[in-house]
C-alpha cells in the first residue's frame, strides 16, 4: 500500500461537477489500495472574486487581511470536495493549512513553509481517511493565517510528500503532462515520459510553467518524485524524478518559448567597476524580476552594450529605474524592444554533447531567425529573437532535435558526467 | 471611555457599498473616544449561496464539514470590513472566531459557546485598534471550526460583551428599534425606548424575532446591557435591559403575530396518566419543536380534546409522528389546522394588573374574531385564531392598549411585584 499525496489545481475543481469528477477519481484510486492525501486550490475563479471584492473597499488591501480573506477560497474547496467525496461513499476529512500543521514564516501573500507537522494527517489516515487538505496557506508564530504566493498550493503539496515521505506527488492539471513543446505550436511536440528536476525547473522558469519553481526546487532538494498528469483524462503524465545517467542519451529534453518578455538595451556602457551594479541594484529596487542579461565587453576599457530582459508588464517600471542611472554609469542613452521572444532548449544531455548550440543556431539561420540575445546555462540555451518569429523557430527546434520522435540516439559520451 | 460591542448583520454588510457604511460609522463612533469590538455576520446571502454550492454536491452534507465551509462566509466579512476601515483611516485588526478565543462544545451545526478566552482581542486593543471578529463560530477541542447555530452572531457579540465586560451591546439592524407591533400591519406601531429582557424573550419567541432568544437568555443571565439599533440611521434605537420598577407601569409593552404556525388536535383523548408525555415524546423524536399546548380536562376520568402548534413547516412530520401515538393513547383521531395565527400581546406589567385578558379577548370579539387556544405566561397572553383575521386582530389590541400613545397611565399597583 502506497501513500500518495495529490494535487488539484483550480480549474480541476471549478464547478460542483468537476468537484465530483475529482472525487470519482480520489475514490478509484483508494480502490486500488493507496493511502491518500489532497492538496486543493480555491475553486475556479474565486480567488480573483475575493481580490476583486477586496479592491471595492480598499485599492491598497493590507496584506494580513488579505490573506484573511484568500485563505478562505481554499477553505471552501476542501469542504466541498470532502462533500462530494463522502457522497461516492469514501470516508474523508478537510484540513486547513494551520490544521493540517503546515507552519509558514510571518511575511503576509508570500510566506515560506518553515515547518510540517502533520499530526493531524497521520490520525485521520489511521482512521482509514482520504484527507483533504487546503493548499496555499499556513500558519505563523503569531496564530495568523499566512498565504504562501503564487504557486503556493504545489508547495503544500510537495512539502506534505516530504513530511509524510509519500511515495508520490501527483499534480493533477488541465494538461496531460510535459510536452517537448507547446502542442498549440508544434502540432507533433510529444509527451514526455520523464524529465528531471533541473530540466523542470528550466521549463518552468520559461513560461512553460506546469509546475511552480519553487515546489520542483523543494522537490529536488529533498527527492520527492513527482508526477505531473491530466485531471480529465485516465492515463499515465510526466515523471519528474532525480536524473539518470540514461537521461544523458537524451541531449535535448523540450523546447519553450515566453513571449510576454521584453528587452532593454543601455547603449555604450563603459567598462568600470561597480556599473552593472548600479544598473540592477536600481531595477531590483523597482520590483523588477531580470531574467537574462547579456553584456560583451571586446577588450578591456571599450564601451559595450548591456542587454536584458524583463517581464512585459514591468517595461515600463523598469524604463523608468534605468533612466535614472544612465547618468551616473555615463551611459549613451536607452532603448527597447517589446516585440521580442526568448525561445530555449533544456536537457541534461547538453553537459556532455558538445556541438548543441551551434545545431540550434544553424536550424534558426536556415529559417532566416536573427538572434539577438543568447544565454546558456549548462542545461540550456536560451536565444531572444524577434517575437513573430517564435513560432517558427519553435518548430523548426523540435524538428532539428527530433523531439517528436522520441529519444534521439546520442553518440557515446565523449568524457564522465558532471555534476555541478 | 467605554468599551462598546457592536454586531452587524448580513443585510448590514450585504455589499462593498455597505462595508463602506458601516466602516464610516464605527469611525464616528470611535472619534467619540470609544473602544470598540465589532461582530459581523457574513456578507448578504453568502450563507444561503455556500449552502445551496454544498447541496450540489451532496444532499445530506457532513455538519463538520458543512461548518468548514460556512465558517468562511464570515471569515471573508471581517477582512473586508478591515480593510473598508483601514480605507477611511481606521487602525482595525481582524479575528476569526478561534482567534478571538471563543470556545465552543464540539456540536457542528449548532454549537454553544462554553468559554471566551480574549487574549487577542485585548492586545489589539491596547494598540489602540478596532477588533473585528468572526460571528456565528468557535473552535472545539479538537481543534476543528463549530458554528454556532441559526443567531450564532448575536451570541458572539453577547458572549463578547461579556467576557470584555463591555458597556453596552448594539445590534444594528434593518429596522431602527423594537416596535410595540409590525409597523407593517399597525402604521402607528411605535419604537419603544427600552424593553425588559423578559419582554424581549417573549417577543423574541414569537416572531418579531429581532434579537436571537438565546443572546438575549445569555444577556439576561449575565447582566449585559443590549441596545437594538438601525444600521442605516443615526438615531437611538431601543435598549434591553433589566426590568426595573418603573417598566411595570406600561401594561402592555407590545404585541406580536406569528402566522408561521400549525395546529394539530388530538381527539378525545381520556385522561390517564403518561398519556401526555407518550405524545410529545414521539414529536420531539421527530425533532418538531411544539410551542403551544393546551388541554382542558373538565372532570377527572373525561375525555377532552388536546392541542398543540408546530412551526408550519414542520407539521407534515409532526402528523406522522402524532398518527403513529393514536391507538396507543386510545385517541379518536387526528385533525389539523395551517391557516391560523398566534397573536400575544407582552408585559411585565401585566403581573400586577389585573383584567388584562378580559380585555384582550373583548377587544377581539368586538372585532368578530374567535379565539381558538389561549395560552398564558406570567408576562404574556397568547390566542390561536384563524390567520386572515390576525392583522386586524394586532391592530384592534394596538389600539385597546394605546400603544401609539406612549406609556398609558396605569391605575395603582394593587400588589407588590412578584418574582418568578
Amino acid at each position: 500500500m502506497a501513500l500518495w499525496v495529490q494535487k488539484y489545481g483550480g480549474s480541476s475543481v471549478a464547478d460542483a461537477a468537476c468537484m465530483m469528477n475529482v472525487a470519482d477519481r480520489i475514490r478509484r484510486a483508494r480502490d486500488e489500495g493507496h493511502q491518500l492525501v489532497v492538496v486543493v486550490s480555491a475553486m475556479g475563479d474565486a480567488t480573483d472574486d475575493l481580490i476583486e471584492l477586496a479592491r471595492q473597499v480598499n485599492p491598497d488591501p493590507d496584506p494580513r487581511e488579505m490573506d484573511m480573506l484568500l485563505a478562505t477560497g481554499e477553505q471552501v474547496s476542501i469542504a466541498i470536495l470532502t462533500m462530494a467525496l463522502h457522497r461516492v461513499g469514501v470516508p474523508a476529512i478537510s484540513l486547513t493549512g494551520p490544521q493540517a500543521g503546515i507552519f509558514a514564516e510571518s511575511v503576509h501573500l508570500k510566506g515560506r513553509i518553515l515547518d510540517v507537522r502533520p499530526k493531524r494527517i497521520w490520525e485521520a489516515l489511521r482512521e482509514n481517511k482520504v484527507v483533504i487538505v487546503a493548499g496555499f496557506q499556513g500558519l505563523d508564530s503569531k496564530d495568523d493565517i499566512v498565504t504562501l504566493g503564487r504557486g503556493g498550493s504545489d508547495m503544500t503539496a510537495v512539502a506534505l510528500a516530504w513530511a509524510l515521505k509519500a511515495d508520490r506527488c501527483q499534480f493533477f492539471k488541465d494538461v496531460t503532462g510535459v510536452f517537448t513543446a507547446d502542442p498549440r505550436v508544434v502540432p507533433d511536440a510529444r509527451k514526455l515520459d520523464e524529465i528531471s528536476y533541473d530540466e523542470m525547473l528550466e521549463l518552468a522558469s520559461m513560461g512553460a510553467a506546469v509546475l511552480q519553481s519553487r515546489a520542483v526546487e523543494f522537490a529536488k532538494a529533498y527527492g520527492v518524485p513527482l508526477e505531473v498528469r491530466s485531471s480529465f483524462e485516465d492515463r499515465p503524465g510526466t515523471l519528474v524524478r532525480e536524473e539518470v545517467d540514461a537521461m544523458e542519451k537524451i541531449v535535448v529534453r523540450g523546447l519553450a518559448a515566453d513571449k510576454k518578455q521584453a528587452k532593454v538595451t543601455l547603449l555604450k556602457v563603459p567598462d568600470r567597476p561597480g556599473i552593472a551594479a548600479s544598473i540592477f541594484t536600481a531595477v531590483s529596487k523597482a520590483n523588477v524580476n531580470v531574467d537574462m542579461i547579456v553584456l560583451n565587453v571586446s577588450a578591456q576599457g571599450q564601451l559595450a552594450d548591456l542587454s536584458f530582459t524583463v517581464p512585459e508588464g514591468d517595461l515600463k517600471t523598469a524604463l523608468e529605474a534605468v533612466r535614472k542611472v544612465v547618468p551616473e554609469v555615463d551611459s549613451a542613452g536607452v532603448t527597447h524592444d517589446a516585440d521580442i521572444a526568448k525561445v530555449s532548449i533544456v536537457g541534461v544531455g547538453m553537459r556532455s554533447h558538445s556541438g548543441i548550440a551551434a545545431r540550434m543556431f544553424s536550424a534558426l539561420a536556415r529559417q532566416g531567425i536573427d538572434i539577438q540575445m543568447i544565454s546558456t546555462s549548462e542545461i540550456k540555451i536560451s536565444v531572444v529573437i524577434s517575437k513573430p518569429q517564435a513560432d517558427d523557430a519553435v518548430r523548426a527546434l523540435h524538428r532539428e532535435f527530433r523531439l517528436d520522435r522520441g529519444p534521439e540516439p546520442a553518440a557515446p559520451a565523449p568524457r564522465r558526467r558532471r555534476r555541478r
